[in-house]
């Protein structure tokens, strides 16, 4: 994993590059590789969240093993605790929590915009109180570099805002154009070179918006675009729709993030619209309420029909939980609260996902992503999960 | 690890037995092997507790990583959730919770003892109300060695009556003598021939009560002895005056096993008066909550200094935790509560704990426990760790 890409034959190269290599002909499904100063990842790809410093309930050699390759995790929360600067005291991120593939931060953004009334935007950023201990702060897209820079991914992301849905055309606008001015000055307060750095595009639903925020931020040229502001209330057909118009004014040769998203039904979906990167805490939140995704649907392991099921979560998967463990087993730890129970269904979502992400490629490779739909959706009803945000 | 020993050249051995490797010259520790049905088991030996059928915050392969050879689970807990005739189906405890190496179980009697107002003692057996639901149960004998012979584990224990201290004379004798009418009535009642059963001696702080409890038990020729009743709040040097005058009644060739005893110290002293066994809950329980074994004393992870100190819990340790992760970081996740944090605290401690027999087993052969044992005072007060029962 640690194979550096930042220079290569005494050339500089941009710390993280993307190679496209194949594009659906059927689809806008496209097959890639993000090269990164900590190694390489195929994309499409799912990126377990952190937001703590560590993805809840797993170690890090969890992680390799079910063959998570890049991880995100929180600005806003590593900033409130433990502090940017001692994780930068560390080493940086990926020392401080012996996490040796490649990272993603997010900006806080959408974080501090959620803070509601602990909030007050400005021009020049955002002033809010802290969820911990009502301590007040300001986050500038200056100091939200700062913060990145010190603790170190390989991609950090511009400083957004982020609105709720539904909102106002005028209000969508403003914020719209805020996140670009906020992108500019992002871009110009970075650098390192060895991290890159991804714009946001916002305009919630309104087409003209979400239009103007892509070429405005194209024009930056920044080394990979992220489409944010969805999964925040809107029904998914919208989402879908958002992403239809959007995507393809991003470049085709820079990798595509889509924020916040990482239900089966949307990784799919957002693939076949040209997504490249997805992140959600859908997986290990559910997990640790004890549903967890199997080929054949959802599955709440403590329903009583489990009781004395002694067969695996899901007999198509081969995850260590499922490899080792019974259902009846795994409702017995849940039903007598005990760690391991959640352990077990985290390892094995995360795992459903990435194994998902790994056929979603190999669907794109051998053209057949619209039947590896058809067949998904024969047991996954697209309303079945919701969004989960951090 | 499955090498069972029941049938060895076509004649019937034991389920359990005992071989007796070394005696010290020095002091009453000795070496043996362990040989169960499910592996032999170097002594003197820690069992980690796995009350609910799973050792806090531990998977089955981190137990194996850090040298566990067998496990200790609580008949009460499981007996209420999820239930002995589930764990039968199940095809046994071993195969419920995935764990391999040999079990041991305990009889519940020091639990239902520990209920108080909730439980009612006759001739009979022990009238009880479940923590639980309050629901009312009655625990004899025969009861008793139905459940544990419906988990399977290799060793079970005879229901004992396990009094408090301080306790007068009457009932301290009182209790003792049930306890050698209760193990007989469970020798009867136990029939299950890969399955040991282990008497318990009984007799709280008095030397005629101990003597006559461990005589009359030796008699029943039972394969296996433990003394029981200690570390109930009684004094450390009081505990090590009971194992003086008590184990040397115990027959040499068999196991003897201290219950419910495991800090550091009285793992030492245990082993010098002659102990095979020990399980305690100490090691898992306060790694919960952020206290660590290290070899220079206890460390408490939430103290602020440890905020920037970028160095492994314990220098001289090479468990995963040790290997990969530092102070500031294991401090972090115990601040923010991550379940990470508590993960890695339990894989140290107990990794401590096993590292610490497998030192004295070198020590017993080497002939030099007596000054391991003033090595190890160098660093820890005789007081710094009180004890923890279930």
């Amino acid at each position: 994993m640690p194979c550096s890409s930042s220079n290569l034959g005494g050339k500089l190269l941009p710390a993280v590059t993307f190679e496209l290599l194949k594009e659906s002909t059927e689809s806008k499904a496209r097959l890639g590789k993000l090269h990164t100063p900590h190694g390489t990842v195929d994309t499409p790809v799912f990126m377990p969240v952190g937001t703590q410093a560590t993805v809840k309930a797993m170690s890090p050699r969890e992680l390799e093993e079910i063959g998570a390759r890049i991880i995100l995790s929180n600005t806003y929360h590593l900033y409130l605790r433990p502090g940017h600067t001692l994780i930068q005291e560390a080493g940086g991120l990926h020392k401080f929590m012996a996490w040796s593939g490649p990272i993603l931060t997010d900006s806080g953004g959408f974080q501090v915009f959620s803070l509601g009334d602990l909030r007050k935007i400005t021009e020049e950023g955002v002033e809010f109180r802290s969820h911990i201990d009502g301590s007040k702060h300001l986050f500038t897209p200056e100091k939200v570099m700062e913060i990145e820079m010190a603790l170190g991914p390989d991609i950090a992301m511009v400083f957004d805002e982020c609105v709720s849905y539904p909102t106002t055309y005028e209000y969508a606008k403003e914020a719209m154009e805020r996140t670009t001015r906020w992108a500019e000055r992002c871009l110009k307060a970075h650098h390192k070179e060895d991290q890159a750095l991804f714009a946001i595009v916002q305009g919630s639903s309104f087409r003209e918006l979400r239009e103007k925020s892509a070429r405005d931020l194209v024009s930056l040229d920044f080394p990979g675009y992220a489409v944010g502001g969805l999964s925040v209330g809107e029904p998914k057909p919208l989402m879908y729709e958002v992403l239809d118009y959007t995507v393809p004014l991003l470049p085709l040769h820079k990798p595509r993030y889509l924020m916040g998203v990482g239900s089966p039904d949307c990784v799919i979906e957002g693939v076949l619209r040209g997504i490249d990167m997805f992140d959600c805490v859908l997986p290990t939140r559910i997990a640790r309420n004890g549903t967890v995704f199997t080929k054949l649907g959802k599955l709440v392991i403590r329903n009583a029909k489990y009781k004395n099921d002694f067969t695996p979560l899901d007999h198509h998967c081969d995850c260590y939980t499922c490899r080792t463990f019974t259902r009846a087993y795994i409702r017995h730890l849940f039903n007598v609260n005990e760690i391991l129970g959640l352990r077990l269904t985290t390892i094995h979502n995360l795992h459903f996902l990435l194994e998902l992400m790994r056929n979603i490629r190999k669907a794109i490779a051998a053209d057949s992503l619209s039947e590896f739909r058809e067949e998904f959706y024969r047991y996954y009803e697209p309303e079945q999960f919701g969004q989960n945000k951090n």
